[in-house]
């Protein structure tokens, strides 16, 4: 039998991306006319037939939920991943995983994957990637066949689907709240670049925070890293020259590298400076001082985005509109703040 | 079209575990006659079909590898993911994951459902459950069938396919020869109960670093802790009376729960005793004091697996025997022991 060729074959065989590939055989306007017939020519001398597996178990239910994030190696989403697993055990549903590592083709990949007659379903968090290219035809594809998607934590307005997502904003607001309350004159963020939604949502909470407690905004004391991998050095070079008292990290990782980047510099925390994260990983706990933190509650998340899922394929005849679940975050209080 | 019944709803039905209804079917000796006659009656009744889109795919190549592993909060297993996926992604190959957590029937169910026709071969550890009833034809069938296991950290010397360990009785060894030579009179050790295999052979490596320095084996000094959500309070009691100047925990949570328990103790760590864990997770370099511990490389443990298969997959005519890869293990020397 000779082998099916793959959407990323094509791409490969023909020096495109694996999106253009995928929007030339769907024929979409985004196009130019020339790639999209090259693209269609080539398929059809290879004999690619998307969906072939779809096609055929059409009314077939699989029982089973496909998940797709960014990461593993990150504690927030292996505990959505277990609110999930346990709402699917609960509910008779199979549960299969599969990583994006942040990138646009392997979400693109993952997707068509999965929607081959494996899955009835998806929960996931787009890459990266994905919202920088701001592309979600995947996405908007799976849905237009029929199969339902519920979005979490970075979830995309654009799409029209089931989401479940916590204030951010809200959430961020609150533990800049609590640094102004307990005497912090002078606060700075730690943020994720623009597009990561997530982080442009809580420093939205910092800056609002800020302007309500009739603050002024300094842009010198927000400092927005892409590359998380090697922030250490990044955060230890801003905070050098920063007289502050008071810090808001996005996540654990930059709380956490700012913390030692302040003992290095001989401030000490809390009496110096009071510091907060966001997610109450499973460093927070057991650091020294042990971190304050926006709890996300992950595990909440993933069974109500399980739960959602599990409702739409349950109810295939009623028409629902679709709903975005609010999740409350909590903050928690630990030794990194003054009190 | 009416619904298929699957394994789970059989054994739902007649009140029989997953287990003896996949048995059953595949006419297993272990089960009785009446039991085989009455799910086979029942499975027909339902027209109950295994594996019949694997059948029909039988030479479809998914260029897709299953990964079934007991948990995913758990920092060892993510990176052990990262390195298949990095390998999967280098050549060209697909990765998806589902979590028995640690239930023999859900790693039957996943191994039966991935094996359907979605992936190639397979990389997995076993679940807890699976290695305490020492029940392993669900493994065994699905080699049968002529897809690849690879095997790895929890592996099953009766099942025979290619595996991917580390010398856990080894990194004990050194770990424990590391307390002797520093010092250390009356060495503790926290491990988890026999039936995990690991757990076993790392006591084995405590032991037999002691009685290679000609110490005494003193059981009071053992601690096998089943539970790990509440092993808390267990190790708490267990140091409570102990004259110990060292410790060997073989996972990273009981060595930190250790030395807290420790510190609420008045003992100090390392002046009073040396701490010395298993797996670096990301607690170990955070902790205060930073942890020394036994790092078993997950990210070359992944690698190393996904080659395997996939060397096994591509050489489908060649007849090779199976190999059985030991990793070393390296020692980190950190914060928590005398120098």
């Amino acid at each position: 039998m000779k082998r099916k060729i793959t959407l990323k074959q094509i791409a490969k065989e023909l020096d495109v991306s694996v999106s253009t590939v995928s929007k030339s055989l769907k024929d979409s306007k985004e196009i130019s006319k020339d790639t999209k017939e090259k693209v269609k020519a080539f398929a059809k001398l290879y004999n690619y037939k998307p969906n072939n597996i779809a096609l055929s178990l059409k009314n077939r239910k699989t029982k089973t939920i496909g998940i797709i994030i960014p990461e593993i190696v990150h504690h927030f989403f292996t505990t959505v991943i277990r609110g999930i697993e346990k709402i699917a055990g609960d509910r008779g549903y199979n549960v299969i995983i599969c990583l994006s590592n942040n990138s646009f083709d392997k979400e693109v990949l993952n997707l068509e994957f999965l929607a081959n007659g494996s899955t009835d379903g998806f929960i996931m968090s787009v890459a990266k990637e994905t919202q920088q290219k701001e592309d979600y035809h995947h996405i908007q594809e799976v849905i237009s066949q029929g199969m339902p998607v519920v979005m979490f934590d970075r979830v995309i307005d654009e799409v029209i689907c089931d989401k479940v997502i916590i204030s951010d904003k809200h959430g961020a607001f609150e533990a800049v709240q609590y640094l102004i309350d307990h005497h912090c004159k002078k606060i700075a963020i730690i943020s994720t670049v623009d597009y990561v939604s997530v982080g442009k949502l809580r420093t939205s909470g910092y800056k609002e925070a800020l302007i309500a407690n009739d603050f002024e905004i300094d842009e010198d004391l927000i400092l927005k890293i892409e590359d998380v991998d090697h922030s250490e050095e990044k955060i230890e070079e801003f905070l050098k020259e920063k007289k502050i008292d008071g810090l808001f990290a996005v996540n654990e990782q930059f709380a956490v590298n700012a913390i030692k980047a302040l003992t290095k510099l001989k401030k000490r925390v809390p009496e110096d400076v009071s510091v907060i994260g966001f997610t109450d990983g499973v460093v927070s706990k057991s650091f020294i001082p042990s971190l304050s933190t926006v709890n996300q509650h992950g595990e909440d998340m993933g069974a109500k985005a399980a739960n959602l899922l599990i409702d739409r394929l349950e109810n295939e005849t009623e028409e629902q509109s679709f709903q975005t679940t609010v999740l409350d975050t909590s903050l928690i209080i630990r030794d990194s703040v003054r009190k």
